[in-house]
């Protein structure tokens, strides 16, 4: 799957994945007046307007980004309805071709890691059947618990040619609380990197390893030691725009094949009718905006790159 | 509801909480048979062989016991039915007035934390109508994001008056990977458990507080440090019985008042029947065996406490 994941970047020439992450504040009014007509106010009300929301940005962008990042917690905060809007869009996505980034940042031990492992990314088993639940082509992993909770979704990643991509540095402010800390003289996050590209030797594609990582664009220095540190691993970038990264600061994250990163944005996306920039195409016109910011999006990471 | 938790522990005498982990391998197979006649060998006959699994252990065990720890996972790998099943077990322990606390060791940050943080112990609003999706009273929280992922929780618990236990040191063999790596000489599982004393402090119960932590029956000295840097916390004890933990090593997450600490036992309670002290009960008395376990671990870890 990273082979196809560095394919589909190659053939859109557009390193970036559209996080959908669908806050009910972000839907345009027009379309949850519409489910809740159907539904009423309610959870299932709720996942219908995720979901037409979802649909009509996936329809507007598909044929320029080579993958999508849904956040799991946008829909498991609506129960069981809104997983079923997540599965749907996972399906829907599949259909078009994207490949799917499950924002899940699970992590565990053991069973309890395999668990989530073969749930998301791998089958269970039901008596002689098996079944793919939730089919996501990448995971994301919480790396707290140590290789305990990490191999358990490399082993799964192995059967089925899957990848993950652990957390390595987050973008938000206080993420250097405890993943700056110096060991050794060594900021913890380093030696997870570490972690990563030993992790990511276990189970590797052509050019890059099934293991990637996370590292926050709003961290650019951060972001160039641990290119270096993790060459062959992929680097998931989240915090580009509304978190603050910009074109410029995302160089280094990238080798010098213009590969090795793949850039997030969510709300700068599937939100960008609210955006000064683009709010002339107005809320009815919402999956506009969101094609219009990917264009740009492409522009001023590609423009940075040359 | 910390307070509700003591409350409860004092009640029934018992400092345990019941693992609801259900594996279908835990599963005897009389119980699988009729769920897979009804449904198939599909997701939704793996759900109700579960769903069936723990409501004869409810049954048997909640007249003994303060909570019970669904492992959220466990459901999760059976999609869509699978947590249609997690939730009836949420809804059915509450009916018997049992203490949840969900074990879904969810982090991420901002907003993200905060739609974890409603979806599983509080409401999400759609239009002029609000829900309880979930409803645990407890959740498990990974603290790699730092505050910025564990405050949303907090946010939420003090609406509620529900409370999170913080990963601080896992059961885990790797778990000192990074728990344990030194920053200024003292282990990072420290200053992780220094912050949810912090934490705690922003919402506190009558005695203790309702940020708790958890902290690995694995790890005995550990649990010793870790109680005095954290006094007013309540420490969540996993890896008790199969991960080879006993009572004599668990007296010293304990305060002096004889409170403080919940020992969670899973497979060691529900599937307590594969166990050979229990195994003359035989698969179709299983839920007499889990009985019978939480009668001895009540004795082994309150004999201990003396």
């Amino acid at each position: 799957m990273i082979n196809e994941l560095v394919k589909k970047i190659k053939e859109t020439n557009n390193p970036i994945c559209v996080g959908l992450d669908p806050q009910l504040t972000f839907i345009p009014d027009h379309v949850k007046e519409k489910a809740y007509k159907e539904h009423g106010e309610t959870l299932a009300g709720a996942a219908e307007a995720i979901w037409q929301f979802n649909k009509a940005i996936i329809d507007a962008t598909y044929d320029l980004i080579p993958a999508v990042k849904p956040q799991i917690a946008m829909y498991e905060q609506y129960g069981i309805e809104g997983l079923i809007a997540y599965k749907r869009t996972l399906d829907y996505c599949k259909e078009k071709g994207l490949v799917i980034i499950g924002d899940i940042k699970r992590g565990d031990i053991g069973s309890t890691s395999s668990s989530y492992a073969y749930g998301h990314l791998g089958k269970v088993q039901v008596g002689s059947k098996s079944y793919y639940p939730f089919a996501e082509d990448f995971a994301t992993v919480n790396p707290y618990l140590g290789s305990d909770g990490v191999k358990p979704f490399i082993d799964v990643c192995k059967e089925e040619n899957k990848g993950i991509f652990v957390l390595v540095k987050t973008s938000n402010p206080s993420s250097g609380e405890f993943q700056d800390q110096l060991v050794d003289g060594k900021p913890l996050y380093e030696l997870v990197g570490e972690k990563v590209a030993e992790w990511g030797d276990l189970h590797m594609g052509d050019d890059y390893s099934y293991v990637g990582a996370v590292v926050g664009a709003t961290y650019p220095e951060i972001g160039k030691e641990l290119r270096k540190i993790m060459p062959k691993t992929y680097i998931l970038v989240p915090g580009y725009g509304a978190q603050g990264g910009t074109g410029k600061d995302l160089v280094h994250f990238f080798n010098e094949d213009g590969l090795g990163a793949i850039v997030n944005s969510s709300r700068g996306i599937i939100a960008a009718y609210k955006n000064q920039q683009y709010e002339k195409l107005g809320p009815l016109n919402f999956q506009d905006a969101a094609r219009a910011a990917v264009i740009d999006m492409k522009e001023d990471i590609n423009s940075a790159l040359i």
